[in-house]
C-alpha cells in the first residue's frame, strides 16, 4: 500500500486520452496547435496574460524560471528545506551559472518576509558580496503547508521592496488551491509571484509540467534556455495535450482534492502525532521506529522522517480502502 | 503530404502499448523495473555490456555523452554540418561548462581520419591552446549518409591514437544499420565508439532516446549530470518502456527500413538530382524555386535546402500512397 | 592612523628589490627561471614536494585550488564566515561551475570534525543530493583566530574519512605560523591539507599570492585553469620575485610577527572587549558607537563589527607610534 | 639577440617609478585616488566618456569584455587567427558561460564587413540556432597589420546594422595608433567600438591592461565579473599607477613608436619576404628552415611560423644594434 510520494503515481485516463489524441501529424517543438494554445488556456485559468512552456520536469521548471531572473553573480533566497536546495543536485547552480542559494529557515517550511528582511540585513550592496535577485517560495510547502493568499502577497510586496523577483515552485500548486479553495491567481500571481512551476506530474500528468511566466520577457530568455538544456522535445504536442487535459474540467483540481481527502482521513486518525498542519497531500508524524516496523509489517510503504517518523504522501490515485486501512492502523498503535 | 522532418512523425501502436502497460505502480526515476533493464537489453543488442540512461531529446543524449568526455578547457571535433553545432543552440557549452567545437569539412557531412589529424596538426599542446577530448560523428550523417563499419573503425582508431574519445550521435542509427545490414555494434562500438545516441523519437517513439555508454565510468557522471539537468523524470518507466518497445522484436530496424525503403523510393525517381547518396531516410536534390512551387501546389511539403535544392525526409509511418506520388511527381519535372 | 586592513599596506622594500631585480628579458608566463624555482623554494620550506603557482589574488588562489577539487555537482564545507562564502562575489561557484558552499558554524570562525559531520549526516548519497567534495579551512580564521597543529589534523582526518578533499584559505597564514612557532608544514600539509593558499599580499608583497598544491595532480588542471580565467600573466617573473622575496631570510615570518605584534599590544590594551582570542592580526573588540567615534575623533581609522563591536588589523609596517597611541586610547575609553 | 615576443620585455622606468610613487597608503580595490582617477584619465584621451578597469592580462580584458556583452547562448565573431580563439585555453567560453566563436577569414588577419554578413547569411533566427551577439576584432592583427579608421567604421556600421557590439582586442592598441597617425578614437571608438582591450604590458607596463568601456553600462556588470574571476586586486594603486604612466606624456606612443620603427628596419632589410604588410612591431617573413637555422646561430631568437616562414617581434625596449645585426643579416641571406 503505497504512501512513499506522489511522484510515481499513475496518469490520469484524461491525461492518457488526451496524448493519443494528440498523435496526428502535426508541427515540431512547441510549433503544434495545442502548444500554441497553452498561453491562452493558462491565461483564462489565471485571468491575465501569461507565457506557458511545457517542460519534462518539476526540476527542469524550477531551474528555467530561476536562470531567467538570476544574474550568475546573484542568488536566490529559498527555505533551507526546498525542493531546489535539497533535491535537485545542483541544478539551480548549473542553469544559473553559479549563482548561489541563500538559505533561510522557518516554520513548516514556510518563509516569511522577516525571513527575507533578515538574509539582507548583514549584506552589504557592494561588488565583494552575493546579494540575491529572486526568492522562491514552495506552494503547498515541502512539509506539506500552504501559504495563504495573504502571506503570498506579503512576500511579494517584500520582494519588490528588495527588488527581488518571486519564483513559486508549485509542485503540488494543485492541492495548495484546492486546501485555500481560492483562485489559483490568489494563491500566486495576484500575490507578485513573476514565475510559477505549475505542476501536473504529480497529481495526474505522465512527464510534463508548465512553466507559467506572469512576465513574458522572462519567457523569452527561457525558450533558448530550454532549448539549450536540451528540454524542447520535437513531438511535444504531446507535452501540451498533458497540461490541456489537466485543465480541462479543472481536473488538476479534482485531483487534488482526492489527494488531500486522502491526506486528511490520515491524519485525523492520529491528530496528536502530526509534526505539521496537514493543508495539503503529505503526513507527518511521530513514529517511533518500532511503531513504523508495525505499520510496514502490515504492509504499508513510507519513508522515514528523522529518527521518530515518518512520511505519507497521498496522490490522485490514492486507494479508498488502502487510505481507510492506514487511518485504522494509525488509529490503533 | 508531410516530408518535412520525421521529428513529428506518430507514436508506433507498440510503443504506445509499451507505455500504457507501465501505468502500473513503481519504484519512482529510474529505479523501476523498466529502466533497471535497459543495460541488459541494450546489452543483448550490442553484445557487450553497455550502461543505458533514457533521456527526453537528441540534444540531452548528445551534450550529456559530451559532458561526461571533455573537460571545459578541452574541444569536440565534429562536422560543420552536426547537429552538435548548427541545431542545438549552443548545448555543447552549456553541458560541458563551455568547450568548444572544432569544426572540420568532409564530403556528405562525413568526418575522415585525415580530417581528423588535420584539426589536430597546427595546434601546440600547451596551456594556451585548447586540445581536442573528443570526436562526434553522426551516424546517418546530417547528409543522409552512412559510414560504413570500416570508417568507424578508422575513425576511432583515429580518435585513440589522438587520445580522443568517440561519441556517435545516431538520431538515425536505426536508418545505418537498416542500411548496412550489419549488426548494430558493427556500426557503433565494434569500431571504437564510447557513447551512442541511440535515436528513437524520430523512429516510432514519443519522447525518449537512449543514451548507451560502452564504457561505463562514462555513465557514473552522466546519471549526476541528467539530474543536475533536469533530465531525470520521476515516471521513468514511461521513458523506458518506449525504448524496450523499439527493441523488442527489432521494432526499430523494421521502422527504419520503412522510412529508408521510402527514401530510396523517392530518389530513384529523380537519380539525377541527388546532392547525396540516398542511405538512409532523408532525400537531398537539386530542385528550383519554380519547381518546388510546383511540387508545394501539389501538397508536398518540404525544406528548401538551399536557393537550389530540397530536402525530403521520410519516417517510418510514411504513407505508401504519398511517397509514390511525391515520386512521381519528382520524375514529371 | 590606519587600523582597516592589511589588505592594502605597503610592499616591503625587499619586495621592490626582488621586483626590480627580476626585470632582465626572461622567457615568458611561467617559464621563467624564477617561476621555475618556485616549487623547489616552497618544497624546501614545508619539507615535502609541492607545485606552486602564482596568482593576482586571494579569490584567485582559492577558487583556483577549489575548482580543481570539486566537480560542478558537489560541494565545498566551510564556515559561514569564510572569507569563499562572504567576500568573493560568487566566486567558488564561478570557478567549479556551480558547486555549492555547504556553511556550518563553529566559535571564532573555526570548523570542527564534529561540524564535518555534522553537516554530512542527514545527506543521502545519490543522484538527488549535493554531497560535499572538499572543507575549506581559513588559517587564521576571519575571527583572528589559529588552529593549532592537531586541530588541522583533526580536521584532515576527518575529511580523509568522508573522502573529502581539504583546502585551506591562508590569506594569513604567515600570522597564524608566527603565533603557533610551528613549521608550516605542521599548520598544513602535515595535517592533511592537500592546498594552500599561501597568502603574501597581506605582508608585504604587492600583487602575488601563491597557491601551494601538496598533491601535483591537482595543479595539472590547475594550469589549464589559471590560463582559462586570465591569470597566467606574461611576465610572470614578477610574480614569482615576489614570492621567493617573501621567503628568502623569513621575511614573511618576521613581517607577521611585526603584525602579530602590534595586535597584540592593542589586544592587552583592553583584554576585557575582546570577542575572539587575539592570536593573528585582527582585534575585535566591543566598543559602543560612541566609543567608536570617540576614536575616531583621534583619528583612528577601523571598520564597524555589527552594533556594538570593531575591527582593528594591523600590517607588517604598522607604526609603533600609531599602534601605541590606539592601545593608550582603548586603554582611557 | 630576442625578437620572440613583446610579451616579456622589460618595464619601462616611468612605469617603475611610477608603482614606487603610488607605495602610500591609500584605498583598497580600487577605491584609491588613481584607480578613480583612470575614466578621467583615459576620457581626456578618447575625448569621450569611459568607464575604465584594470585588470592583470590580456585575456582577462578580452574575456571580460566579451562576457559584458554576449549572453551563454550566443556567439562572437572573430577571425579564425584570433588570439581569442587560438591562445586563451578557451577563456571565452569559461568567462561567457559557454558562448561560441564564430570563425571567419580575410586577408592579414583582418575581419571585413563582407565576412560578417557572410558568416550571418546562413543562419536562421529561431532557438535551435547559435545568433552571435558580437564582433571582436584585433587592432592591431595577429598578423601585425592595422585597420584604418575607415575599416573600422565600416565594421563598425556592419556590426550595429545586425544589431552585434564591437569589441577590440588592443593588446598592440598603441602601435596601430603610432602607424595610422590618427587618435586613438578614429581607431577605435569613433568606428563603433564599445569596449577595448588597450594593451599595456606589451608595451612597457608591468601587469596591468586598461579595460576600456564607452558605454558604461557595461562597464557595470564588469566590476562584478572582475571580483568574480578574481581580478579585483586589493592593491589596486599599482594597477592603476601603470596605467597613468603609460598615458602621461604619451609614453604609450612613444613605446609603440620605437618598437614600430625597429620592426621596420627590419623589415626593410627583406620586403621580398614579406607575409604580411608590416605595420605594426611584428614581421612575418618566409624563411626556410636552413635559413632560419644560419639566424640563429648568429643568436637570434624568433618563432618559426609554419614550416617555411619566421616571426620576429619587436618592443619597446628594442636595441638598435641588435635590430641593426638582424636586418643585416637578413638581407645577408
Amino acid at each position: 500500500m503505497p504512501f512513499l510520494s506522489d511522484n510515481a503515481a499513475a496518469v490520469h485516463p484524461a491525461v492518457w486520452a488526451a496524448m493519443q489524441g494528440a498523435d496526428g501529424a502535426d508541427r515540431p517543438y512547441d510549433n503544434d496547435a495545442l502548444s500554441q494554445s497553452l498561453d491562452e488556456a493558462f491565461g483564462a485559468l489565471f485571468g491575465r496574460e501569461c507565457a506557458v512552456l511545457w517542460v519534462a520536469s518539476g526540476t527542469a521548471a524550477n531551474c528555467l524560471a530561476l536562470a531567467g531572473m538570476v544574474q550568475p553573480h546573484r542568488a536566490v533566497i529559498c527555505h533551507r528545506a526546498a525542493h531546489i536546495q535539497v533535491d535537485e543536485c545542483g541544478a539551480p547552480g548549473f542553469f544559473t551559472h553559479g549563482a548561489g542559494l541563500m538559505l533561510v529557515d522557518g516554520d513548516h517550511a514556510l518563509i516569511t518576509p522577516e525571513a527575507i528582511a533578515n538574509a539582507i540585513a548583514p549584506l552589504r550592496r557592494d561588488v565583494h558580496q552575493v546579494w540575491p535577485q529572486a526568492v522562491s517560495i514552495t506552494q503547498a510547502t515541502e512539509a506539506g503547508c500552504v501559504y495563504t493568499p495573504a502571506q503570498v502577497a506579503a512576500i511579494g510586496a517584500s520582494a519588490r521592496a528588495h527588488d527581488l523577483r518571486l519564483h513559486m515552485d508549485g509542485a503540488r500548486f494543485a492541492n495548495a488551491v484546492a486546501f485555500l479553495g481560492c483562485t489559483p491567481a490568489a494563491a500566486s500571481c495576484d500575490g507578485g509571484v513573476d514565475a510559477l512551476s505549475f505542476g501536473c506530474v504529480k497529481n495526474g500528468a505522465m512527464n510534463a509540467e508548465a512553466l507559467v511566466f506572469f512576465d513574458s520577457h522572462l519567457a523569452d530568455i527561457t525558450r533558448y534556455n530550454r532549448k539549450r538544456s536540451g528540454h524542447l522535445q520535437s513531438k511535444g504536442r504531446f507535452m501540451a495535450a498533458q497540461l490541456l487535459a489537466m485543465l480541462r474540467g479543472d481536473l488538476w483540481l479534482a485531483n487534488a482534492r482526492a489527494a488531500n481527502a486522502a491526506a486528511g482521513e490520515i491524519a485525523a486518525a492520529a491528530p496528536g502525532r502530526l509534526l505539521h498542519p496537514v493543508q495539503a497531500n503529505e503526513v507527518f508524524m511521530t513514529l517511533t521506529a518500532t511503531e513504523r516496523d508495525a505499520l510496514r509489517a502490515q504492509g504499508f510503504a513510507f519513508y522515514d522522517w528523522g529518527a521518530d517518523g515518518a512520511r505519507f504522501v497521498t496522490a490522485w490515485d490514492a486507494d479508498a480502502g488502502e487510505v481507510t486501512a492506514l487511518a485504522r492502523a494509525l488509529a490503533g498503535l
